[in-house]
């Protein structure tokens, strides 16, 4: 496997997204991402499966940490709490990441390609919640319902932390817009039925 | 442009869907649902850019009837109930063509390609009714997540209103899974400050 290249996988990743924010995602190439790093292009492959990959490789471990949070929240917590317990586990996983998730965001926003598969991720991120609740216990309506609008207040919530000049924490900004959504959504509708 | 063809965008659409369920989406062509339809392969392209367009070309229609309607509801409406006039308007286009609907559904869940293009129809109505919440006044932060939250209500209760044996309307399951939301949200949540 080579010579020891210290944080390689990290230092990968930080010039692709440079060199994604400079001249686009598809005007770079892997060999470029590993010249900028000092490493080779086979180190590159070594840790990525393609340069499309450095941007989604954090996206299992977050939605585990978020699924996890979900299940493990107290019995007695209400599906919109035991969302809020997932917040804050991936507030946890992206509290470090600020920089990364900036760049990445402006990226994919400008790639039809990388949005589909932004998209595609957050979708089943709410299918895997959704079950986490109906594990909990939630009846399988309510908890497509709970899961689809706690992906909604994540994806609105973390794009206003990584909005430029946003400075709060993400979790509280992702517990905050929950409540801004009981706000909007709170007793002036008719139902139904 | 040949000779009279009564309704052939509707056979063509009718017929397509009928062979995306019987044989999957990959393994139709188009030559086979113009025949399926008793019309030749040309007028099929005359309709329809390729196969995949018969599933989204009520899209933009549905968009602008959703938009318009939000845009339109009255000024004092909040935006969850400017949403609400939005999924009445759509609950109109939709209302004789819930056959149609549940085909397509089922077709879609089994492509990725398909569901890809769904989500990217999902998320440009959000940034349309977003905008046409803006456009009311709602301040942007707040447009934003009430469009996201919206779309969630309408894509869980659209999936509702395909499900078998499902015979509510379409305005009722929308408004229903509104309400629903308001009550999952409501009131017991730590707010994020």
């Amino acid at each position: 496997m080579g010579r020891w290249e210290p944080d390689a996988r990290g230092r990968l990743a930080k010039a692709a997204l440079d060199l994604y924010s400079e001249r686009g995602f598809e005007q770079t190439t892997a060999a470029e991402i590993a010249r900028r790093a000092g490493l080779t292009e086979r180190t590159f492959f070594r840790h990525y499966a393609d340069k499309r990959e450095v941007l989604f490789a954090g996206s299992p471990e977050m939605q585990h940490l978020f699924v996890t949070a979900v299940a493990g929240a107290a019995p007695s917590a209400s599906p919109m709490e035991a969302l809020a317990a997932g917040y804050d586990a991936v507030s946890g996983f992206f509290a470090d990441r600020r920089d990364f998730a900036r760049k990445r965001q402006a990226v994919i926003l400008q790639n039809a390609e990388l949005l589909e598969r932004e998209l595609m991720k957050l979708a089943s991120l709410a299918a895997a919640l959704a079950g986490a609740l109906r594990e909990r216990g939630t009846a399988t309506a309510e908890a497509s319902l709970a899961a689809e609008a706690g992906v909604a207040v994540f994806k609105v919530g973390f794009e206003r932390w990584v909005s430029p000049g946003e400075e709060r924490g993400m979790a509280q900004l992702l517990r905050g817009a929950l409540a801004e959504l009981g706000s909007l959504t709170g007793g002036r509708l008719s139902g139904g039925g």
